[in-house]
């Protein structure tokens, strides 16, 4: 694949987990920035050349050959030891909330993040950019069905919060997201499709729905957005802050 | 302007707060769509015609001529009772964020969002777009100096905490953004510029610098998820998660 943008590029150098990072195309500009320094790159007349070689106008000066996105496998993320955090995608179809999730993912600490093998984004050149190159650092699986997956986690003792509206259902109690415990265990927080919310079935394999307060007229947030409140909060409660304000 | 996307049009049609939203142009099949009953709608042929009028393919069939955004003063904001919520904005220059923080915005509740004059994006129809129409339903001023706005701000009594990165500076302490205290009062949330975070003048008049732990690689989150989070926060230490849990 042809990664592009400053960060994608440098992340993947620093994260070593691709296959191979090859040839590194910049503008004479790109090419003088220290993260570059000491690295074969070739140099390219006129940014469109980027443009083509990577099919983006995103590219900031900087494109480069890299193997695929090496994802890792589910068991890999439910197998460890401690009490991780992971958060699973029910098909979140765009790419640029896929990125935005796996940044804050990311800087939250998560341990993982499982997406489905069908219908939702994979982890293309362009997720990696809207991630600002944070899936170069994060582990990421896919699942062939995540209702599955979320089986096997209960099994391992994970208990499953999924988001929700605060009215979603009517058979069953959605709460505020601030009254669970997370403390102690593994968490696994489940987000769904843009539009849709969490499909009945995912719903169903969840141990509680959780919902962020709306006390506006619009009554969703965006999904990458009901990401970053819902993972501070669960990591605020599980001590998280303490590293950095020590 | 040109309105263009469903939930643009169907909350400025609700929010009526644009001087006029005039003739409604969709596709035969938006057309049909419940909220647009009862409405005199021009019916396209060919979604390329809605492309054209608007100027972008995101528009799900359905676009309105409306008149400009209705900015309010920032004398409203700062004037009125109560001990509101408000964030400002230095500089944030993607339509994309301004959209999406101001739909946090909305659905947290916030009272006003106040937006620099210059260097900064303004409420487009892309800016509705990415808000999913929140932004006719929040109150939108702009400054000509912001840190002159901070000043007036902080001179009705409103603490001004500034969104930074947790080692930001090293002649001021930043705090966890858990550590203040926001109940009572007013409260002015300042966030910067994606990739510069804030000005320095405009961090001066910040009574307070706030972070959120950043336990990864990637060293910062994109602005719209770090206002997501802060907003939650806020909202949860003022009491806003009670009348969803009632």
């Amino acid at each position: 694949v042809i990664l592009y943008g400053r960060n994608p590029v440098r992340e993947a150098l620093k994260g070593r987990r691709r296959a191979s990072v090859g040839e590194v195309w910049a503008t004479e500009a790109a090419a003088r920035e220290p993260w570059l320094s000491g690295r074969e790159v070739r140099v390219v007349r006129r940014a469109e050349e980027l443009s083509e070689r990577c099919g983006s106008d995103s590219h900031q000066g900087v494109c480069a050959e890299a193997g695929s996105y090496p994802y890792v496998g589910v068991g890999e993320l439910l197998g460890g030891n401690g009490q991780p955090l992971l958060v699973a995608l029910d098909q979140v179809q765009d790419p640029q909330n896929l990125g935005s999730i796996c940044r804050t993912a990311e800087c939250a600490g998560v341990a993982g993040v499982v997406i489905p093998e069908r219908r939702a984004a994979e982890v293309t050149p362009a997720v990696c950019k809207a991630s600002a190159g944070a899936v170069e650092h994060l582990r990421i699986a896919r699942a062939g069905n995540l209702a599955d997956f979320m089986r096997r986690a209960r099994e391992r003792d994970f208990w499953c919060y999924g988001a929700s509206a605060p009215d979603a259902s009517e058979e069953r109690r959605t709460v505020p997201y601030d009254e669970p415990d997370y403390k102690g265990g593994g968490v696994l927080l489940v987000l769904g499709s843009e539009g849709r919310g969490l499909r009945p079935l995912v719903a169903r394999e969840c141990d509680e729905l959780i919902a962020l307060p709306m006390l506006g007229k619009v009554q969703s947030l965006n999904v990458s957005a009901a990401a970053a409140a819902l993972l501070y909060e669960i990591l605020q409660q599980r001590g998280g802050g303490v590293d950095m304000a020590s």
